[in-house]
Parts: C-alpha cells; sequence; structure tokens
C-alpha cells in the first residue's frame, strides 16, 4: 500500500521527519511538502542549522546539558551559584527551570529516573558522577535540590540519591508539592490536594 | 521572558522547527531535544536527507508535481494515459490520488485557488499553463478531471476553470459528491447528504 509518490529522496525525508516526537507518517508528509514548497525561507536554513548542531552540538561533561561547549554555558557562567546543584531528569526540565528563571544555580542531568521494569539502573543514570561532583568541587556544594518528576520513579531515584550523599556535607531539598498556579481544585488528585493542605501557609 | 537556555544554534534549530505545520513552539524544543539526544540515528540522518532535498529536488515545468527529475517520474512513466489530466489544487493532493493508486492519469498542479480576499487571482494559478497543455499535447487530452477541493474557493476556481477551456475539444469532469466510505450519515452535513440522494445509484 506504501507505493513510492514521488523520489526516493522526498520518502527518506518523510521517513526520517515522522520519527520526530510530535509528527506521525501523515504530519510528516505535510511537512516535508511544507519544507519543500518553502526552500529558501524554510528548508535550506533548517538544512543548515541540523548541519551546525551536527557539528557543534555536545553534552556537557559536568551537568549534563546540551550546548556547544563542553562544560557548558551555564556551568563556567560565574554569575552561576556553584554551591547549588539542582538535579532533574532530563535536559528539557533544566530547559523548563531556566525559562521560568527561578533559580540561578548549577544543574546535574541525570538522563533518566530509576525503573527496574526498563532495566535502568543506577549504573545506567549520573548518579556516581553527581557523587564525584560534589566531592571534588572546587566551590563547596551546599545544596542539592532534588528536581525529579512527581512520579513513583522520580521519588524512588530521589530516595536512592539521598542514600548516595549520605555522609556528603550537603543540605538536600526536594521540590514542594501543592496546588499548581491557576489550577482548580476540582480537578487536582487527592494526592495533591492532601499535600496542600498539609503543607498550608499563613497569609 | 525568552530568555535563551542554550546556545544560539540550537535556539535557531528550535525556532526553524517551529515553523513545520504540526509543531509549535514547545513541540519544537521537544523535538530539537529528540534531535540532539538522537545524533547519531536520526539528526545526522535527517540533517544529510534535508541537504539532499536542497540540492534535488525541484517543481515538475510541466505538471507542478515535487520531485528529483523534471519533467517529473509521473510525466515521463509511459505507462501513464497522458490524455487523462487531474487538476489539484497541490500537491499534498496529487499524493492523495496517487496514495489511493485509483487513476493512471497525469495531474496538473494549480497551487491554490482563486481567493479575492487573500488577493490570489487567476494570474497566481497554474491555469493559462494548463491551457497552454492541451493547446499544445502531442497526445491529445480527452479528459481534465477537475478534482479541487470541496470547499466554495475550490468550486469558484472549477468554474473558472472551465470556462478557460471552453472551445477546446476536451470533456471536463469533477469528482462526484456523497457519503464518504465508512462515513455516518448522523455527522453529515445537509449538502453531503442531499448531494449523496441526488446521485444516488442502484444495487
Amino acid at each position: 500500500m506504501s507505493k513510492s509518490v514521488t523520489g526516493p529522496e522526498i520518502e527518506r525525508l518523510i521517513q526520517l521527519l515522522a520519527k520526530l516526537p510530535g509528527l506521525g507518517p501523515r504530519s510528516a508528509r505535510r511537512a516535508a511538502l511544507h519544507l519543500i514548497k518553502k526552500k529558501e525561507n524554510l528548508l535550506i536554513p533548517l538544512s543548515a542549522a541540523m548541519a551546525q548542531a551536527v557539528e557543534k552540538v555536545r553534552v556537557c561533561e559536568t551537568c549534563g546539558n546540551v550546548d556547544t561547549t563542553s562544560p557548558c554555558t551555564l556551568c563556567t557562567d560565574p554569575r552561576r551559584d556553584n554551591s547549588t546543584i539542582v538535579v532533574i531528569e532530563d535536559v528539557a526540565d533544566l530547559w523548563a527551570l531556566e525559562r521560568a528563571a527561578v533559580i540561578n544555580a548549577t544543574y546535574h542531568v541525570l538522563g533518566g529516573v530509576l525503573s527496574p521494569l526498563d532495566g535502568i539502573g543506577p549504573e545506567d543514570l549520573a548518579i556516581a558522577s553527581l557523587v564525584d561532583r560534589i566531592d571534588n568541587a572546587t566551590i563547596p556544594v551546599k545544596e542539592v535540590i532534588i528536581a525529579v518528576n512527581a512520579t513513583v520513579e522520580g521519588q524512588t531515584t530521589a530516595h536512592y540519591i539521598t542514600d548516595q550523599l549520605e555522609g556528603l556535607e550537603v543540605k538536600i531539598t526536594r521540590l514542594a508539592h501543592g496546588v499548581p498556579v491557576g489550577g482548580e481544585l476540582d480537578y487536582l488528585d487527592e494526592g495533591t490536594l492532601a499535600a496542600a493542605i498539609k503543607s498550608r501557609s499563613g497569609f
């Protein structure tokens, strides 16, 4: 049924675009056609941007962020507070925190969470490198904020990391649970409501 | 608020990905990160596929299809019936008809529909080239199937093309209206139901 309508070059472009998250086979075709139609304004610039990314983007050896330098811009920024490390699952979480611009700390990307069912153990995550990093820090690390997702795997991972950091003189904290800003109580689960009541504060 | 989290190369990749249909700013970030993480299996092949497309893909001078040759594979295929031309709005429609594999004709891509409000007149569409093509065909064109979308603009365009082809010895047909295969009557509009009743056929 997958009769090739176009040349192999266009078919290959469609197949690869379909592997992007958010694009399926049909929307990949639309995207490919859009690219071909907007050759000057989109296909050529995007092709160049990808070639640049292939050549320049690397993973930061310190924190696991992706950037064009290693150590990355955040790790080498002198205005950053190196005494606080925010531990996150994924680079996307780092980006989310940076967009929110809520903390001027450095980061440590785990690269996932513990998940025995998927065969992901501690050795698959950047946990040993976190311990090393705190051990060998030139500026002593005072606080580690474990900002993993509020899932079962995330919380298991948080506990595992807490155990690994035992004995190091560092304060370990985690994100607050509660009602999301703008959230409606009616739509929240019981666990969130219970946490919000428990951690209530005075006006 | 759009503080740059990553280097300019990654920001530029995200901005360009966000211009693809089906991807917004947020999903473009996810796509960029996915590309960077799957550098060997996705970013490098996709970058190469785009470079290939930039270099090789062109618009067919006869029918307006996109391909790596001009005239395109369909126009030069000796097994194609050159005496029938299917007129469509967009290359995507050509691909849809070819996937359905319902007709062995050649095509003519208009590149849009008449839309005075958007400033799209007959000179912006491949209508004159359709008339020329029929006029100068080595194999006489017997039938033109106007397969534009069943929208107001589409139907206006169909009428305009019919007028332009007047005087040429060619049969002009259009797609049938009716109930889509697998469609439920309850969800169809009155116009479609009226057309389906009017064009009803015996078992």
